[in-house]
C-alpha cells in the first residue's frame, strides 16, 4: 500500500480521528441530577454571575477550536470546509496527543473574511483558545487581528506564528554552530506569505535587523503601489540596505536563507554567492527550495527543511501544542511576541550544546516533555509580560 | 451536601464534563504520516471530489453539536452563552452514553435568530447532524424552520420535538390504559411555547382532532392580533367546537390536559369537570401544574410529570438519542413527521402489555436497549419516507 492508500483506509476505519468522551459518567437518577438537571443549574449561575468561573466549571480552560475555511489546506490549497476535516481533525488530535489539550475541529462554510471574524466571535464562548488553520493569505492577517482585538482568550493562527517559532528555535540554534550573533546576520526571506510575514516579524524580535524579503517579483518595495498591503509593510521594515531587483540580488552575502516558498527557488549558484558558513532554511512543501544534498555541496553549512526524511525538521507540533497549554495554564488573553519569543527559546535550548551538530538543530518532535518545557516558558512569559490572569500561577 | 453543592464540586472537580480524544495514537513519524501530513490529503482530496465520502472518511458520521444562544436555559431563563455551557456540555454527554453518539456543546455569543442561522449554516460541515437546545420561543420557530431547509443534515430543537415524541409515546400508553381511541378524544394544552406547539403538531399527526390550546390569556383565538404568530396558527388548526374563554372552559370534558405552562395551573376543580379517566401530563418544572397526589384525589387516572420523584416521568432522554441515532445511521437529510412518529411507537412499545400499569406508562431511561429501539424504528421511517442516503440501510 502506498502511504495515500494506507491513510485512506485508517480514515475509514476509524471513521474520522475525533471522539467526544463523557468526563462524568451517568449510571443513576442521582448522576443525571447532577450532569443534568437540576444540578447543572448551579454552575450555569453562577457563571452566569461570574464569567470567568466558566474556567473552574466547564472544559473551556483546556478547550482549543481549530477553525479553517479551508482556503490554503496544506499543500492542497482551496479545498473547501467540508473536504478541510480530516486535516482539522488531525490538527485537534495533534493537541491532545502533544500538549494534553482537548480541540475541536470547526470548518466554516464562508470564505469572506468578515464572515469569518464574526462566526469566531459566535463560537468563542465553547473554547479557551482558539487556533486558526489553513486560512490563505492576506486575509488571515486581518481576521487575526479582528479576533485577537475583540476576544479576550488567545487567539493563533499556527500557519503564521507556529512556523515563525519553530524556526526562530531552529536558526538560534544554527547561529550557535556557525558562531555568528544574531544582531549581526543578514537574513533573506522567500514567499512572504502567511509564515513568511510572521517569521520576518519574529526574527526582528529577536534582533535581526538586516532582512530582506522577496516574492515571484522581486525584492519587496515599500513603493510597489502592485503590492500587497502587508508585503509594503514589510518593505518599509526591512531591506535597510535598500537592496533592489530579485532574490539572486538579495542573496548576495546573506548569512541566512529561508524559504517558504516554492519548490527549487534557490539554485546552487545563489548559494555560493552567500556569506561563509551560510544557514538554509528550506521550507516549501514537498519539494524544498533546495534539496538538502544540493544545497550541502553548494556550501551551506546547516539545511532545515519541512520534511520528516531529512536532518533538521521543521515541525510546528514542537511549538502551537506548549504555545497553548502554557497561555491557557495562566489564562493569558492574548498569545504575544514575549511568549512567542519565549518558546523560540525553550524550543532552541532543549537541545543541549552535547546535543547540537550541524544535523541536529531541532528537539525530537517524540520528545515527552518537549511542550511541558515551552508551555512553562509561555506561561512564565505571559506572567511577566501582563497577559496572564490575575492570581493564576505557571505550573 | 445539597445536590446544588454536590453538582458544583463534581463541575469543578472535573473541569467540565466533555473531552476530546483522538481514535488514532501518534507514536511514530509514520503514524503522523498516516494522520496528519502528507498522508491525510488523500482523504482532502476524495472529499473535495464527492462531499458524501465526508462521512466515511471523518467523524461526521457519528458527530452531532448541541447548539444554544443560552436564552431559555432549562428554568433559568435567558442566561446568555457562557453560563449554557454547563447544560450544553450535560446535553452532549447525554448523546454519548444513551446513544452512542459523538456531541459537541456551542454556545453561541449571539441572540439575533438571523445570526444565529448564519452561524449554524456556516459551522454544519463539522457535524453530521445539530441539536438545537434552550433556544427561546418565538424565534426557535422560524430559526429551525431556515436551517431545515437550508441545510442538508437533520436539524432538530429537541425542546419542541424531543419533547413532544416523549408525551405522545406517554399518551399512546395512556390512552391503552383508559381504552379510549386517540382520533376520539379531547386534549387541552396549556402552554403553547416551544415544546406546546410541537406537542399540538405532533398529536394531530397521531389522529387527534380536538385540541384547545391556551395561553396566559386564555383559549387562542386566530383573530387574536395580539396573539404571536405561531399562536395564531395554532388557534387556525385546532378547537373545533369554537370554544371561547379561559383554561377553566376548555377543560370541561377534556379527557387529556397537557400542560408546559406554570406551576399550579390546573386546580382540582378543573379537573372534576374534565371527562372520565381524566390523563395528566403535568410538565411544567420543577413545579407541575398540578401535583401528583392533589391530581389523584381530584380524579385523575394516570399522571405525568417531568420530574423524577414521581412516577411517569417525561424525560427526553428516552428520544433525542435514539432520533440521533437512527436518522444518522441512515444518512437522513432531515427528522421529519414520520421518523418523529415512529420514535413515539418505539418508546411506547417498549413498555410490554404485562409492564403497563397507570404508575408505569414510560420505559426507564437506564433500560439499555431503548435508545437502539428507538434508533431502528426512526432510521426505518426514513427509509420508507425517503428521506435516508440512498443505499444505507438501517441496521
Amino acid at each position: 500500500m502506498t502511504i495515500n492508500e494506507e491513510a485512506l483506509a485508517l480514515h475509514a476505519a476509524k471513521q474520522g480521528k475525533i471522539a467526544v468522551e463523557s468526563t462524568v459518567q451517568i449510571q443513576s437518577m442521582h448522576d443525571l441530577a447532577l450532569a443534568y438537571s437540576p444540578g447543572v443549574a448551579e454552575p450555569c449561575r453562577v457563571i452566569q454571575k461570574d464569567p470567568e468561573t466558566a474556567y473552574q466549571y466547564t472544559a473551556k480552560s483546556h478547550l482549543v477550536g481549530v477553525i479553517s475555511d479551508g482556503s490554503a489546506v496544506l499543500g492542497l490549497g482551496n479545498i473547501g470546509a467540508q473536504a478541510a476535516m480530516p486535516v482539522m481533525e488531525g490538527k485537534s488530535i495533534l493537541f491532545k496527543q502533544f500538549g494534553q489539550l482537548d480541540a475541536f475541529p470547526i470548518c466554516l462554510d464562508t470564505q469572506d473574511p468578515a464572515a469569518i471574524i464574526t462566526a469566531v466571535q459566535q463560537i468563542a464562548p465553547s473554547f479557551g483558545g482558539i487556533n486558526l488553520e489553513d486560512i490563505a493569505s492576506p486575509k488571515c492577517f486581518e481576521i487575526e487581528a479582528v479576533l485577537k482585538k475583540t476576544l479576550n482568550i488567545p487567539v493563533f493562527h499556527d500557519d503564521q506564528h507556529g512556523t515563525a517559532v519553530v524556526v526562530a528555535a531552529g536558526l538560534i540554534n544554527a547561529l550557535k554552530l556557525v558562531h555568528k550573533s544574531i544582531d549581526q546576520i543578514k537574513v533573506v526571506l522567500s514567499g512572504p506569505g502567511a509564515a513568511g510575514t510572521a517569521i520576518i516579524k519574529m526574527l526582528q524580535n529577536l534582533g535581526v535587523t538586516n532582512i530582506i524579503a522577496a516574492d515571484q517579483f522581486g525584492i519587496l518595495r515599500a513603493d510597489d503601489s502592485n503590492s500587497q498591503a502587508h508585503k509594503r509593510e514589510i518593505a518599509a521594515t526591512t531591506n535597510p540596505e535598500h537592496v533592489t531587483g530579485q532574490l539572486t540580488d538579495a542573496i548576495v552575502d546573506a548569512d541566512v536563507f529561508v524559504g517558504v516558498s516554492v519548490a527549487e527557488a534557490l539554485t546552487p549558484e545563489m548559494i555560493r554567492t552567500m556569506a561563509p558558513d551560510p544557514i538554509i532554511f528550506a521550507l516549501a512543501n514537498p519539494i524544498p527550495e533546495v534539496m538538502p544534498e544540493i544545497a550541502k555541496t553548494a556550501g551551506a553549512a546547516i539545511i532545515a527543511t519541512g520534511r520528516s526524511d531529512y536532518p533538521n525538521q521543521i515541525n510546528n507540533v514542537l511549538a502551537f501544542p506548549g504555545i497553548f497549554a502554557g497561555a491557557l495554564q495562566v489564562r493569558a488573553t492574548e498569545i504575544n511576541e514575549a511568549m512567542k519569543v519565549a518558546a523560540a527559546y525553550a524550543i532552541a535550548n532543549y537541545v543541549t550544546p552535547a546535543q547540537l551538530t550541524t544535523e541536529h538543530i531541532m528537539p525530537e518532535i517524540f520528545e515527552p516533555a518537549i511542550s511541558d518545557t515551552v508551555a512553562q516558558a509561555v506561561a512564565q512569559a505571559a506572567i511577566d509580560s501582563g497577559v496572564a490572569q490575575k492570581g493564576v500561577t505557571a505550573k
